[in-house]
């Protein structure tokens, strides 16, 4: 009988198979139960129409480490519905940080804040997102 | 004196430095004022780690169709927040289309409806965002 | 046996026990499969620190008639998740209509768009809500 | 020349022409600069059609915590949207507690999260709720 995989172990196979978050040089700094943190660079390609960090790019950041918190208790778990807060712009060049914390987890689903931060420290988007757990594991025990 | 853009010469000016979009696939069908319409395939480098379609991606394409057609009016308008509810999952190879109808616009604020569907006609996400205009001119006239 | 209920038996037999609606004097004015119509005075003690209409009472009467409308299949339907922006203050004395249309129906989970106006036919609110049914029906068949 | 108006002394301007939070018997704990923490007990005509608290009120609740918070810095303060995941029925009987916390504030706009809790503790609802800060003052300097 083997041990139960650790977050990290759930986060690393998660990255393994993560396409997306390798195209967009998202990289996953820590994770812990109902906790990610993980960091992109905004590249040009990640521009809007009017020359700032298309939203999307902002979203996709904040959405994947809600991803990478939520499916942290090795159950396979998806986004439901997310919203988010466009608070400042992210400029060409920024390093851009997001942190997922769990809110509330009952049953099958669950709530996760995100706060997405610039490299002064500044806040950048807050994001939640609603989860619902399937009935697979991401790490078969 | 000149004639106003039209609203496909808006877009046009979008779309002609829209790095996301081009990078993404990401195509205008058609702009009015207060609607656009957009598309793009799911490409494999948009899988998520559970090997569907990265909900980031769905909502890039519904946040750039939103930013066309809240920008159409020539008035350079960024989004100030935006939910989505993620209904059936995207597969890769779907084609999905995004469809933006404005709901309420007064002063510089407005509300627009971003239905999300594949090519089968199933509705695979729905998102509202707000706008906010700015005092630039998209194409100055 | 006997027909199944009709959504003007099931919305009068939610109507009969809804003690909220008759404490604020909400009413219902038309429902049918996914959709809802009711309407509410705003009355003085439905004043904020403002002196204007308070947002919970406009939220109240748009949730009200999603309720109603996520019922009306007969199905035990409850509120997961609720958004709402407001667009124009509503006034002490104003007439507010709330009209609620069903926008997605899967297994258990809806998505329901309202839209609240006063009586100009100015657009006070639009609110998006998220059902979710459970086991039990409203009017037993 | 005065001292400005203190948090408490703003709130208790508020709250004395606050005619929905009388009605409804909602009370104000404490507010502080960006802070407010309110209660309520869920009386019998708060209950909806399923004999449970009404979504409404516990909204309500909430959004009136809320108003506490974003006006506490003296400037009058409006909610320009507002969201709210339903996690716990609320019983009729119950004694809900919510308290408000500034989340950002940059200009006219705010952020603001607010956590609704029972007498056992138990998380019931969690809101977010964007502010728009407007001319007047809340208590004239």
């Amino acid at each position: 009988m083997s041990a139960p995989p650790s977050a990290t172990q759930i986060g690393a196979a998660m990255m393994s198979r993560d396409t997306t978050a390798h195209w967009l040089g998202i990289a996953l700094d820590e994770v812990r139960a109902g906790y990610a943190r993980m960091h992109m660079t905004v590249r040009q390609e990640m521009a809007n129409g009017h020359g700032i960090c298309h939203g999307g790019m902002i979203f996709t950041l904040a959405d994947t480490t809600f991803a990478y918190a939520c499916n942290s208790h090795n159950q396979v778990t998806v986004a439901s519905s997310c919203m988010i807060d466009f608070l400042s712009p992210g400029q060409i060049g920024d390093l851009l940080t997001a942190e997922a914390t769990e809110q509330h987890l009952r049953g099958r689903f669950g709530v996760y804040d995100i706060r997405v931060s610039n490299q002064k420290g500044e806040l950048i988007a807050l994001f939640r997102g609603k989860s619902a757990q399937l009935k697979e594991q991401v790490v078969p025990a």
